[in-house]
């Protein structure tokens, strides 16, 4: 199901700058009884996005309630929304005034198997680098070749995720999903100031462990430290939270703090679902 | 004009990874006296970009045949191909096979006054940086969101082009053009092995200055050496050769090797359209 500027439709002029330049941003949401998940957070991330590309955002209200209207069409599912700067420009130089595109597209969930939640994924180190540009470093911005070419290196369905590293060998993040290390009882996530998307799981777990006071810092993590880590874990706002059981030949167990992250994820998400629910 | 999948039609599914992700790829192409000028040279930089992101390329008599019938229709104009990785996959991941989308459209030739060719045009050098990225270097990809933003910084109609650094603050490229330097009868380039665009003028006059031995030097250079030049020219498949006659403050003189370069590429623009004509 599409919602394409409010009106049913999957068919996108191609002088849409998103199709001509990767002009826009986007945000994939989960949908749970029928309710977009932490809707709020992902409007303001698209906002903030908008602001940094300076496109104007369609109301918040009004995708809020198109979300809506195509999340109550699944039990469970995930909602996309693109917004683009919409057709026009000469070239490069955005058109004016601009009339962004918006699309909302409801998914089918995943057919992930539940052990990835339970025993943990396969991960492997990519070869692809993350480039560094602090315009578009944490936004979730329509240029993705760097994830594309990133996922393009391996076929092994044992592997579900690959870990990217930026051009001076930081680990920055999953090519789906933000990364999470945990060592001695305390939370380690990569800085994303240089490259990187700002995942709103991410947020949240940052969010928990200041509630439930585990220290969590942002820094460079590099390859040799992601190893040694007690306990790792991947998340985006589809997986929720997949703990890393094996890293290249790295075996890890899923540990205490991954545990407890899964638990407060999923209350969050009940909650937020009924939150919806009552609104 | 517009040749979707070889049929007329602009509008194309959401679902194509070319809106999704950028994933896919461009040429912009001069049309002269109803021909595509440097064709051969746009589908040999059109294929690199293909192969470097994995995407099978569309067969050249293919486009070569849909471009002059796009191109017949015009004196002079330009012609436009994207390659995209067409629909499907899961995420960033790519489809199998994958069934690339192509689009060829015909536009206006931009209506540019003569004296950006004769007298020179104003520059400025722009905040936005150029990321590194090897793999994505000298091709024409779709992710286009560095230029967009770079070309925002100015809406002064007397500067025509932005001149882009890299992350190590060299100069690499104009906004929509590649740069050339000239001092002490030598020209110079900038490197692209780390980003920027491999354009096909720049092509054409590494060729013109290795025929009639005017020593050409690929090398990285910074803001200082540029505006110490004794001539600066930008150079695209659309404007040819523009001289910079200012660039911040700076004044320059139109010089002698600027003036052959733009002797040699109109020389080589006409028997190119000829050729074409006979074929």
């Amino acid at each position: 199901m599409f919602l394409l500027n409010g009106a049913p439709g999957h068919y996108v002029d191609v002088a849409d700058r998103g199709f001509q330049y990767g002009d826009g941003l986007f945000e994939t949401i989960e949908v749970l009884d029928g309710r977009p998940l932490f809707l709020d957070r992902h409007l303001r991330r698209l906002a903030l996005g908008c602001q940094r590309l300076l496109i104007p955002m369609p109301a918040a209200e009004l995708l809020a309630g198109e979300a809506a209207k195509l999340a109550q069409q699944a039990e469970r599912g995930v909602l996309k929304i693109i917004v683009t700067r919409g057709s026009g420009g000469r070239g490069y130089r955005q058109p004016e005034p601009i009339q962004p595109t918006r699309l909302l597209s409801l998914h089918p969930y995943p057919d992930y198997p539940e052990t990835f939640q339970t025993d943990g994924i396969r991960a492997r180190f990519c070869w692809q680098r993350l480039s560094v540009n602090t315009t578009l470093a944490g936004i979730k911005h329509l240029n993705r070749l760097e994830q594309i070419m990133a996922r393009a290196e391996w076929r092994d369905d044992d592997i579900q995720e690959g870990l990217m590293l930026d051009s001076e060998d930081r680990v920055v993040e999953g090519v789906m999903s933000n990364l999470f290390a945990v060592k001695a009882g305390q939370l380690y996530t990569p800085s994303l100031a240089g490259c990187g998307v700002a995942g709103i799981i991410r947020e949240l777990i940052v969010d928990f462990a200041r509630n439930i006071g585990v220290p969590l810092y942002e820094i460079p993590l590099d390859q040799v430290e992601v190893l040694a880590a007690d306990e790792l874990f991947v998340t985006n706002s589809v997986i929720g939270i997949w703990p890393i059981k094996r890293l290249e030949q790295r075996v890890f167990a899923v540990g205490p703090v991954t545990r407890r992250m899964q638990g407060l994820l999923n209350q969050a998400r009940v909650a937020e679902a009924q939150a919806c629910s009552a609104a």
